[in-house]
């Protein structure tokens, strides 16, 4: 890439006003706690351990994934949160508005990467919440699995506050057997060591 | 997979402990500031915002890089740290000891997974220290220009409180004009305004 090329340097300067405008989500945080329980996990935080577990659960899916594309997915998935605010999980009344807020920050935030890149992120982004390539399935086995691995580990502080049902947390992961049988029964053993707690709520 | 397949549950069993083990760098603080200059960045947000960074800046780099390789490595790049801590870029002192207690950090961490995801990921950290090909210099960039974009939008914070010197940051940097001559402009131009308004010390 040419030093002096006015177009390459309107693109480097587009992708760095991107790149400190998601620095945002770093502060924007959700309701699961950290493994050790002290407070709960930002949305960057979240992404950094949900493409790290991308490379390592792979094995388990049971479709062909694209890893480089999973990856990205997961780590814009959350950003559009910048403008439309976490949602928690099992909050009906937030879920109701959520779609329409987060498209509108979609194209705020996307657009300000080169078109090119803008596209191909807001793609991602539409694969992710449409939910239904391999990919996406991966993605959001994921999104799904990492709070759980963090609410075992913070012994079910985040279920318990809320007062969530097993029924919630099924019914949030209908489609998890189908993309990972072995982590889907990791899910279940799970939920039903926190059920004998008293920390999650059988129905 | 197979859902009752032994081998699959014992090396899920490993992945979901190494998962739960690095959660810790959410906790080491590095010297960077957010954006925003309130607080500093934690190592998972740093290496998220890396691996991002990874996908967008790829087509400024002079060597054909490998995305999905380089972005596993800057996901991966710090979790040493848990055990040995942070190290600021510019602490001599740190440096000296920095090697031995990374590598003795590297054999327990990545000890946790899988043998064989413990040397892709032990393969790729080397591979990031050695500082030779081309995917570990695109690594290096990302790891050293997301902290000066970051001192760039909160106004010079952590150099003025470290008292550092522009023939510091290009010392640290002399590998990045080969890597990518329009990025090590931008970082030029970037030092040259702070040192203009007396953030970052002249030599």
């Amino acid at each position: 890439m040419e030093k002096n090329n006015p177009e390459a340097k309107s693109r480097l300067k587009k992708q760095i006003a991107f790149l400190i405008e998601v620095d945002k989500v770093k502060n924007i945080f959700r309701q699961t706690y950290l493994a050790d329980g002290k407070r709960k996990e930002n949305d960057a935080e979240h992404s950094w351990h949900l493409a790290l577990a991308a490379v390592l659960l792979k094995e388990h899916m049971a479709e062909d994934v694209d890893l480089g594309r999973v990856m990205t997915m997961v780590l814009i998935h959350d950003l559009v949160e910048i403008d439309a605010g976490d949602t928690y999980a099992y909050d009906m009344e937030g879920a109701a508005t959520k779609r329409e807020r987060e498209v509108k920050a979609a194209k705020r935030i996307f657009g300000i990467l080169p078109e090119d890149q803008g596209i191909y992120f807001r793609e991602l982004w539409d694969e992710f919440e449409e939910y239904e390539t391999a990919d996406a399935k991966y993605a959001h086995l994921l999104d799904n699995f990492q709070p759980l691995l963090l609410n075992d580990a913070s012994e079910g502080k985040s279920w318990e506050e809320h007062g969530v049902h097993k029924s919630q947390v099924c019914r949030r992961n209908a489609r998890i057997p189908e993309t990972s049988e072995i982590v889907w029964e990791k899910m279940l053993e799970i939920m039903d060591k926190h059920i004998a707690a008293g920390r999650l709520k059988a129905d």
